[in-house]
């Protein structure tokens, strides 16, 4: 398709911006379109704007940015195959860059519910890149002159290959620069509790039920040893990430891309981002699936699953301060009740419960949406990569506040610990390889039946002298398996 | 609490908005805190924006034109019963009317990921309406003065009680108003589908597979019908919604609120609203659980799994134009594909195939916060307003373009569904009864392997003439009981 | 297909049960099978057998129950219509009412894991029906003489609207001889607690934190309340279900079966069971979707909601003996732990909580399915018919056993809900209106913090005296807006 | 707890079973109780069948088979370490071999809805071993003498360790003996498709629509390569459960285990077993949370997604005979219908689609399960074993049936795939890089609207000449990026 001929456009460096009011014409193959004149997009985004604007979600920022790795290490490809002219790979590069950083965010405005390929937001991006890069280089915007948003910036490349690159890339930064940080950060507060709490002794529970007794920081080693777990299946599933669909172009044969452009594509991006993605060994599984995508999300609902185990654990233990459990003293961020004075509650916990029943259901919409691919496209692209970002957000958010608003200023009430100790009848277990199970259950059960410690009952039942009552049962000795368990 | 003596204070007419840069002190039983000097927010607000900041959820502002409602209603049964001066009512009923037109809407901004209870927002609630209140009458920000957000906005209220209530109005009013409407009119444009195509017959196809014929209008009818009971179900969960909590204050006992406050802020609710809702029956389950919210999202999910099958159909039968059902010609509303030119994508269906796998994700969150109840309250209100209103949201847009940009525009392929009836071999079943199952198999499949039609090996086997296959086999015949089917 | 002629055959008094070794042949369109010689299956049956061996999850036998009915009345309106002789009808009646009354389920071994449609149980129906007609009347069993399974049994209907048919009456069944006797049995017995329990006064708790009072008795009727709302709501759905597609045939219009057959057959099956079931208005929706069993799943999975508040409750409620919150004593029904002597739990909780659970999973999986039916026919019937089944049945034997060994026998620690009630700073609440919310928090704070009684604080605090404090802080009067809240 | 003196009791070679009529007595702390005389269990299984005869879910065989392996490993090591003597450990391993061969099956009645933590399989487990060892040792049943369940058997272990363990093992064994050797038989057959079919050039389809070519075995590739990366994940969530919590006993201290308890036993099951287990890093996790069993099941849930889209794929693909796509022939191994003669329907693809949504479902409720966990214990252990064995069961088998009763005997309808390529317009995809995206559109939009060939409306078009046009549109030069993609 030869344009024109005399010398190369020079680039400029012209401010970000539009300065014009109304609208402007753009085009596509099916005629034109009047589009806000200062905004970069073109007619594809602004028939979406109209056919789509469903509900208030709009895909996320994270995918424009990553799409900008795309864009820009597909242009370096093409000029380096002598497929696109250095000029404007150089503007192209630049517009890509700066959708990279966000500085492009305005112009990005399409809603999740739209094709099921995504086209329409790589159209976005395609369009918003044509037009800046253009501009850049003193072209006339609503012309595709001289950069074309199909031919120029979507060189080599489908929506149904370019999509789901930047679904993973964006998913790939959300992880690490988000999520497995706060994840970690989790794990190691709760790590010092852990530690500075490993030799008080409590009670254990089982069934809610009283039972033999653990120290406190075992009990939040179990808390930390969980979030360790998730930090590793979180990275598991983050390297199923590192392979990408671009070069598939549309139906994963690579129709129109030269030889070698998935490889060079991803190492390029591997370059540019730092992080070793490479080009994905089958292209029909990477356009036609998504299970890399559902796969990440189930490391996100693992770690859900886990977060709620500990939020709950902890508003259980704090319940009171009088007539709950009361073994934690959470902090105090917020006056607790509109009517009741004086209360607080276990907010952040609410918080992290809350969360984790949401991800659970993202998690849900994310496996179906996985499962209803047809042929060589899955078309559920934008419902998944808006829920995974979604649940990695406000997982890491999450996370970080109940540390930093929880964890960390969580107090025990080591009068009330004590106590619960002493207390406890369960702690016959201990006696019974000495005396057998049956023995042991009757001292219990009598101790319970008539209000008494279950010393008094031991010794009443005539199996045991005082003596070996207190070489046998003591707390402390009970829990002396190491800070992890037996 | 008496507070001063002097003459009432005078309501001016003081527009919206607070001008004043940097920030003021606001305090609460915690002490002090620095808002927005622009915003009518409180400290508790403030500090729920400090320990909160999670994602990008926020609370749906439907919840606070809801929550108007509550407090002027509340308000005003207030004052009738001599708890509350005439002047307090009026400057409260004026901000909380403010509330409801969403003219406050810039002073909600607490996310969905807070307390359980939705206390902060109610407090964000009474915060506002309090300062706005304070300001017409002349107060000064910060002092809580002349009105107060606990004793005067919140009086006789609980956020136990009136964020479940706030959340029913809330859902009432987006299934009145959004819901209900759309999904009425989707029916209503397939209904005049199936009306104008009641005599083509097309092929039936089950399990994928050819079958016998029915009309196209037979089978939009079905769509029809299932979108008509969605609404019936929609409706009757909505009647689940009508009762509210309000008036069971802190644990559903009623504590601190005058006798019949229950009932009389009900009837004035109802009143405002031009909705018959009432007070709960049963106070301590409409605190302790929300299954009403439950069974109200599971009328969405309903909605939700009849839509994913309209769609469905829709795209297949509309696959091709070349290669597939083509039966069925969507309009084609943008460029499909960013490297496929001249392609056109059933885009507005999969829009509500992705919309129909989120509502049950949602649908599956709602039910296990649903379920997540503790004693007197459940604390997982914010997750599960805030999906209900999603999923509302979403699918009545979605069916509002879906039947505009696709279910209107949608034309048959007359010359294809024509040739498939004339094609298919399953016509052999009209034989059946005169000629037995076993036979009439052996026709059909005499047909396929030597390709010929059904006339062809039905005559071929002697077992019928070509008067009496006339005479049977007619595919007109074959589908005339009726619009609705047998 | 006439057959032969000669005296019509003579029905027998054969008892049930083939007295043969070995196998005998029996065919279809597809030619001859070898299928186990005692048993009355014929050739497609043995197929499914054959391809069909999945796990162990058969096809429920009340799905087979329900279809008796189905070929019952067929054989009554065909013969009433003049379609099937007298001699016909009468054999296929009795082993129909065989089939109903369980005595041929040894002869349905097909697995839920089949053709989509049910068809292989429809045939399966319709095979040993035939054969046991067929000995009745003194036929050759694999002769499909006299009485065929596709012409004779299965005359005027196809599995497509035939196994929906069964499905709705099997769901129906269930859900009137077993769910809601067992759900109004257990909602009276909680109900009977909440009388008994009426006056007891207990401390409330809100976010699992101290809160105002009420009484056990008031607790608990919002268990029952929520109880009574499922019972509506599951008579409400099965009302949904009493549509049926019979009629409909292959693909809802109805064809080779007569004018009337829906409505006569209909009108006999709701004569047969005593129950009021019509034929659906809209056949192509009772065909190609399965939405009135998705909408009565979503009532089950109401009731899981519930009852997973009322068993968490107990459990937590009757959490100790000694360490937790001990209000509740639940009956010990066995050894609680293998290890730890004397331990009690709330087991027959913990089963409805995991019954609840699985209840959400099963209704996930019905909804999905619900929404992947395609054209003429939802073919993801034996996955939702056997999920409703399995989640109406354990929810309903789950609820026998709870009520039975939990709910009756439990008993009250007076002495612990009493001293509770005395130590909770909530109480505060009461003087809210009298000394301001902000007052009132300073007081229980200061309560918490110098281990003080209420009224301690309050009467240092200086804001209200003694006879005040003893009025107002009363907590029999506290809860004193009747039985249900306020 | 010193039993008797005397010499050691023999062990006799008795074959398994009890010749006894009638019911005996056996006894637990709670006092004695009636059991089967023909039945090895004791008094605690029957306590669990009066009280959890719940539905007909039973405890799967898989987890007593597993716990054959835990009670063998903890005899050996019992006995090593001098806590048990050597004729009771060869007794009880005696019995507990037995128990891993399914020899004691009979012997297992338990309901999966029950306590929790599983104890009363582990009891369950106890008495029968218990009862077995003691006949082989000459014991007199129901005395507990010579061996006990809860102080031999049960020795060093508790329930809260070991049921996990067993949970552990019983997961693993399903997943090497069926789940993945079905999993890579089925990748092994699809692998052999798309080799045998590597050549044929087919339309692909994006968005269900018409797209450019690819080869049928490059589509097939992808389902393998979507097999191949699930058995991957299977392997890596495998592995997760080779951390076993024994030896952590109650609450994960290891109270009663003497040191090196946990070590050993976990070496010994690896030896037993031949799969290289090892002990929990941190019990206090291992018996608090089931994570990584959540995290397995979301392995199989990954399958699930994956096999819905092959399985779909292929039944659209064979959707016909003559009014579908009909590209693919699957073996037809019944009559597909009751009332439409010669009808073949994709009946093992649809029970792969109805399995995929259970196992979905089944995944929901293990997740939900996981996240319940509280304090030292997840008392929903029994939900999520009996997920997880049924999850992978029915894919294992459905995998099984679906590879030799679809795949394997899967053809092609060569003369339908080449004509679709001849006639698709996506063709014109080929001319974009040498026209531009903007006139290949109008190309295809041309030849569309006027019913031409892709050649002949881009030869009208002016835009290429015939050489060029044959050149560039070459189906199989548009496929060559090799097997699996570009």
């Amino acid at each position: 398709m030869s344009r024109d001929s005399g010398p190369d456009p020079k680039m400029r460096d012209v401010p970000i911006g539009i300065h014009a009011e109304g609208t402007r014409q753009e085009f596509d193959s099916m005629g034109t379109v009047e589009v806000p004149a200062d905004r970069y997009w073109g007619a594809q985004t602004q028939r979406s704007l109209v056919h789509f604007s469903i509900g208030t979600d709009r895909m996320p920022k994270e995918v424009y940015h990553a799409y900008g790795y795309v864009k820009k290490a597909a242009a370096l490809v093409n000029a380096a195959a002598g497929r696109l002219p250095g000029w404007k790979r150089d503007a192209i590069v630049r517009a890509a860059e700066e959708a990279i950083a966000g500085e492009l965010d305005d112009h990005f405005p399409l809603f999740v519910w739209q094709t099921g390929s995504g086209t329409q937001s790589n159209m976005n991006v395609n369009e918003v890149i044509a037009n800046r890069a253009s501009q850049l280089l003193g072209g006339t915007l609503g012309t595709q002159e001289p950069v074309g948003p199909n031919d120029d910036v979507n060189m080599g490349q489908s929506s149904n290959d370019s999509f789901p690159t930047a679904m993973h890339i964006a998913s790939v930064r959300e992880i690490e620069e988000h999520l497995l940080p706060q994840c970690r950060e989790l794990a190691a507060s709760i790590e010092a509790k852990a530690e500075e709490w490993e030799e008080i002794v409590k009670i254990g529970r089982t069934h809610l039920e009283d039972a033999v007794p653990l120290t406190v920081g075992q009990e939040w080693s179990g808390y930390a040893a969980q979030l360790r777990a998730c930090v590793e299946e979180i990275e598991h599933c983050r390297d199923g990430l590192l392979a990408l669909a671009l070069g598939g172009t549309a139906v994963g044969t690579g129709l129109n891309a030269p030889k070698d452009f998935s490889r060079d594509v991803a190492a390029r991006i591997a370059e540019l981002t730092g992080t070793p993605y490479v080009t994905a060994g089958n292209k029909f599984m990477a356009q036609g699936s998504l299970d890399p995508m559902v796969r990440a999300h189930s490391a996100l609902r693992g770690l859900a699953v886990a977060l709620m185990k500990i939020a709950n654990d902890m508003r259980w233990l704090a319940s009171g301060p009088r007539t709950g459990f009361a073994e934690l003293v959470l902090p105090q961020n917020e006056p607790g009740s509109s009517i009741m004075p004086g209360k607080v509650n276990p907010t952040q916990c609410e918080a992290i419960v809350m969360i984790a029943i949401q991800v659970l259901g993202d998690d849900s919409a994310v496996a179906f949406a996985g499962s209803q691919g047809n042929f060589e496209l899955n078309a559920m692209r934008p419902v998944i990569i808006n829920n995974f970002l979604h649940s990695a957000r406000i997982l890491a958010d999450g996370m970080e506040k109940f540390r930093e608003f929880s964890v960390a200023g969580t107090q025990l009430n080591r009068d009330r610990i004590a106590s619960y100790v002493d207390e406890s009848l369960m702690l016959v277990t201990a006696l019974s390889p000495t005396i057998g199970y049956q023995n042991a259950a009757h001292i219990a059960e009598s101790a319970l039946a008539h209000d008494q410690t279950l010393k008094e009952a031991a010794l009443d039942s005539g199996l045991v002298d005082e003596k070996t009552f207190d070489s046998l049962v003591s707390p402390l000795a009970m829990v002396r398996h190491g800070a992890s368990g037996a």
